[in-house]
């Protein structure tokens, strides 16, 4: 079923009127009226709407209800800037596999590290990938991208999840498994390093900061494959699928 | 540890000498006299080795073994060919996450279908990426890239995995868990559509073949994630990480 985000003042009323973007969309789907289609807040709650006029398009709201396609468990994908595209890439996989937010943060090995000035910019950039792939992938919520301006404070706000989770590749023992039958968990954190890896030290300090330093099995991924693999692990072991 | 896949010839003895590619590969790494190296025949079988001369350069065989870094699970993709670089894509993360092989076939709603005249080329071209993606992610083996002619001969081959799986976004009841947890399992086929999905048809006629038609969850995933998605899970799951 085709699916707008709205903005939530545009989400009140048993009568919604598309607008901008949304009703640019819904001309070249020619919507006909008496189909059905998803309006959705992007914050987990939708509606379903019937189409009652065509040019410009008027939906009637025929029931609302949280969204059916969000995870139940919150996981966090922390990741450090990558270069490139690699980001783009994470932020819009992450996003299909029901990530709740994408948090982005330099490290010491970081070859990329976008200024202040550039940053404003890309982030809209991410959070119009962010959208882009939610709706795509019929999800009730955009998650959010938020950048943070150290590695201390990634961690901190990764140690506040129920479980943390760091991915080194150095680490044998403790496996994901083992982290995440220690305790139910309703929200997750994966934080992983950027191309070079992340240094012992940065280890240390994550462990220090309360988070479980795992592997993810004894193959070198890259550093955008790390997160999408633990993602989708997580989601696995959360019984999504 | 540096790692060079060599032809099946070049790896017995207790001498070992690097050639053609492995050769400039070296000497743009600068291997040193005193340096260990893994020699590896793609097949699973790694040699230790110590660098007892520089230009050219010759190894001594420290250890032979089988390579540490492969899944005793056999997990094969079988992917309906995608538009232009997503196999690709598909090809190079597999390989990371530890597949066995990567098969590709047609199915009815493929957009792209190489033709025989290319085929060759390309499949030379996945090889390749399969082989450098083994290299950079420690894998003993390079996971062969197959091509097959038809969605029945693709049905047929992963039926004869001891779980045969088809990821549906239709279907919402079966769990990629409920058909691993059903027997145990020592190799494991994901089958997955191409951009516009199986047909319905297409699903029976998979189920009637004996594979089971699981979700990967209620977000519906772009065709190159959902593999990707499927063999992270199986690898959880069988206890790789």
């Amino acid at each position: 079923m085709t699916r707008f985000f709205v903005a939530p003042e545009e989400f009140a009323g048993d009568v919604l009127e598309l607008t901008g973007e949304n009703a640019r969309h819904a001309r070249v789907l020619r919507l006909k009226i008496g189909e059905e289609v998803l309006v959705c807040d992007g914050d987990g709650h939708e509606c379903l709407c019937r189409v009652t006029e065509a040019e410009p398009v008027v939906l009637e709201v025929l029931q609302r209800r949280d969204s059916v396609t969000e995870s139940e468990t919150r996981v966090s994908v922390y990741m450090a800037f990558p270069k490139a595209d690699k980001l783009e890439h994470v932020i819009q996989k992450a996003t299909e596999l029901g990530a709740y937010e994408i948090v982005a943060f330099p490290s010491a090995r970081c070859v990329s590290r976008p200024d202040e000035k550039s940053l404003k910019k890309k982030l809209d950039r991410w959070q119009k990938i962010a959208a882009s792939a939610a709706e795509q992938s019929g999800r009730g919520r955009i998650p959010q991208v938020v950048v943070l301006p150290s590695y201390a404070a990634a961690l901190e706000r990764a140690a506040l999840a129920d479980i943390g989770i760091l991915f080194y590749e150095n680490e044998h023992a403790t496996t994901l498994r083992m982290a995440l039958e220690e305790k139910p968990f309703g929200s997750v954190s994966l934080l992983s390093g950027p191309e070079g890896g992340l240094e012992p030290a940065e280890v240390d300090q994550a462990a220090a900061a309360g988070l479980k330093v795992c592997t993810l099995g004894s193959r070198i991924l890259r550093c955008e494959t790390a997160p999408l693999c633990g993602l989708s692990a997580v989601m696995y072991a959360a019984g999504e699928f």
